[in-house]
């Protein structure tokens, strides 16, 4: 499936730099220093690699400035090589075309609206007043509840999950598996048990927010569950009901978010840090992978809670004094009240 | 899509509570004191929200004994306002009306039992010797093995999937994404690699379990894992194969239960905690969020296991001595056999 | 649904071992110690469960050599019970067989190969020039993208997703729910938020692999993601982009493994362990469920970080002298320093 091509100065002319070398080399792909050929652009983001730039048999590479001149390959020398060549690799790999139209075998309910530029493929099930946007994209396999709304150009894998009244904007990436507008984990405790409170908020989605396979994310109780403009979701997240995660916020893999809670705006969370319910993280607050969060947080910064592993036997002879800790500190307090005089010498 | 209303006096006949002010008020939702409106019910749960009772444009509010007369709202006074705004919202809310029938895009095997008041929805797939109670409903593209019987009254969402054998109750309510009785994680070390264990046992699930979307619980080995009634399992948990979960216990998201092991009636086990394999969980034991529980607990109680988190420079400070904690109490150990005589002074 | 039967003797003649007792005994099914009956064959894998070998009904029982005169069931005298229980468990419970064919309700793009003794179910959608070996077994509602390759004798469970271009070998054991090849979490930061990276790598996956349920595996950004052959993975866990796993490597549920991180080989990874990004693990590595490894491990062995849990209160206590650890160890140091000649005593 060949893709477009670019010569090296259309590409400087579209996106910048300073280009070191012929103009007219073409180039067909993205790669890496290290597994790039005839036809391949390859960057350098970190001077770490400077020896797989040494080595690589790219066409061409983008540097940074300090190493305009470490290398004759035909270069583009810009201020970041990586958000350059995420660029360049977003001109060569554009997304499938969709071909627009309803595959035959997908189920439609007569009051559903389908823009007639939306593609929805095999085995779709899309529920009565459902509408889908100019370019929406349906993978096989995608349920659709009633009244869903679906922005322009958003693109569902195959197998998703949209429940009644849950709304996407525009241009949203979902991953296969995602499940948008479960009910919330919400019950009244009652003698004989569970009394089950019925989850009648939606979820809303901004523009511009990818969600990873089989992330979850479920409907508010009663107000909504709220996704802003530009968050990037990874795969296997789980988002409580009534959560708000702040605009072009990112989330790594296997993170837990529990209900009621609010994540500010552009923050970064570690792979399976978890957030407990009824907190507020501030803006630009970075979480280490990991960590639980337990209260909130109230000012930009980065946090760390992780138990420090090591070899078996190491850990078992430290572990044990974790549920030693206040007695030790204890015996500390006594040996300083014995030794108060010498103390003080210091 | 409007729903029934009640007036308050209806609403109080049915549940009780004390009435003070108009009776005729019409109820049409429930909603938090915040955003409610002309016809919405809201409730006060905790004292703290005592400033959204006086500002709260609700047409009613569920108020505490002691807060009988914090408000001029027509209110409804109860001992336990969260349980009886359940009541009312299950009331004002119930799960949509099942149209029975079967889609004729679903495959049913021919020696499938399926009630004629059940519902099954588009692309599902139905096993050999299946059997569907009274008034089941199944999503879109669930998929049901051979043999699978479902309880009078089940509700599976789209997406979900039951293997061969396995036996879910009455009124399960099931979300999208599930897989139930998948094969359990058995090998058994050989010269060259892992040889599978074929998993022969079934899960079986009581009356009245929720089971949130992308959770699994896989099926046993030799026996079969249980699930007893009114379990209550959130998003994305994994059940390994031979547990057993007693009656009512709720589980919250991202919780891992090893497998062949045993955990009480009315725990609670909160979200990301991971309970290891073969160990018993005593009756009412409740688990913080992101423990790990490593070996048996046999009486009821709160457990915990979390490193707390901090800013990322004061961790590392402190968490250096993680891996030293057994020289560090090795070193006051030292300092108080040099000081005996002192240390008894006290 | 009536399977194969064994009598001992032909038990023995196929596998091994010692034979004590009726050769002639009939062998339909395996079973725990405990809950065999007729017919039935049980092992005992460890001396603790000796009473159990001592109430059971089974026919005939698999027992270490120590154990040769401890019962006299018949039995077959071996010296890894468990190992040698799964070859017959294997014997015994063969893989349902498949019928060759296309569900009519499948669709299958005119590109698409398809061995003829390939059974494909129903709601299957097989995208251009993907191609599937002898004996393939796709169950209901599985989503093959383009130029997808499965090996001889895979069985993908019903709902399973291969986005374009990936490969899985022969006898892969894929479970429902799993997503393969979906996006890696790649984005370059621009100063409007976060400009997506195409992922333009695949998943290779070696034969004989196994997946379980829910899993995800996402492909590379410019190279690809690797799982070498016999890697076992159980359920809900999250590989990132260009993470190789090692031959033989088990993995246990909830587990994530971020991008670019190298596992080696024969390595067994404990439940909800986390491996952070651009890591190498060596082969032969242990660690215990739980643990998040920050760093690579360069040496054999067993690898362990996890806090443990104690009663609430207690936890509370101890707990609180974590984020005082450097302070404590300080004290410590002040204290030493304050008896410097009655230390060196010692």
């Amino acid at each position: 499936m060949p893709g477009p091509t670019l010569r090296l100065h259309e590409i400087v002319e579209r996106f910048g730099g300073e280009l070191v070398g012929d103009p007219l080399v073409v180039i067909a792909r993205v790669a890496t220093l290290r597994s790039a050929g005839e036809g391949d652009l390859a960057f350098l983001a970190n001077p770490r690699y400077r020896s797989e730039l040494a080595a690589t048999r790219a066409a061409a590479v983008i540097v940074p400035v300090p190493e305009r001149n470490t290398t004759a390959v035909p270069r583009i020398v810009v201020a970041d090589p990586y958000l350059y060549f995420a660029k360049v690799s977003a001109a060569l790999n554009p997304p499938p075309a969709t071909v627009p139209g309803i595959h035959p075998t997908a189920v439609i309910d007569a009051g559903a609206r389908i823009s007639s530029s939306a593609a929805v493929g095999p085995h779709c099930h899309i529920g009565p007043e459902a509408d889908l946007g100019e370019h929406v994209l349906l993978g096989a396999g995608c349920v659709i509840g009633q009244g869903v709304r679906i922005g322009v150009g958003s693109r569902l894998a195959a197998r998703v999950t949209v429940y009644a009244g849950c709304v996407l904007g525009a241009r949203a990436i979902v991953h296969s598996g995602v499940v948008i507008g479960a009910d919330g984990f919400g019950f009244a405790r009652e003698q004989s048990g569970w009394l089950k409170i019925p989850q009648i908020g939606r979820v809303l989605i901004g523009d511009d927010v990818e969600v990873g396979a089989n992330t979850t994310i479920d409907r508010g109780a009663l107000d909504d569950t709220v996704i802003e403009d530009g968050v990037k979701l990874d795969n296997q997240i789980q988002i409580g009901h009534n959560c708000r995660i702040g605009a072009h916020t990112a989330v790594a893999g296997c993170v837990g978010i529990a209900g009621s809670s609010t994540i500010g705006r552009n923050c970064m969370i570690g792979g399976a840090a978890m957030i407990t319910g009824h907190i507020t993280i501030a803006d630009n607050v970075v979480i280490s992978g990991g960590t639980l969060i337990s209260r909130s947080i109230t000012e930009a910064g980065v946090y760390t809670g992780v138990y420090p592993f090591e070899e078996n036997r190491a850990w078992t002879r430290n572990a044990v004094w974790i549920r030693k800790l206040d007695g030790l500190a204890d015996r500390v307090r006594r040996l300083e009240r014995s030794i108060p005089a010498r103390e003080e010498e210091q």
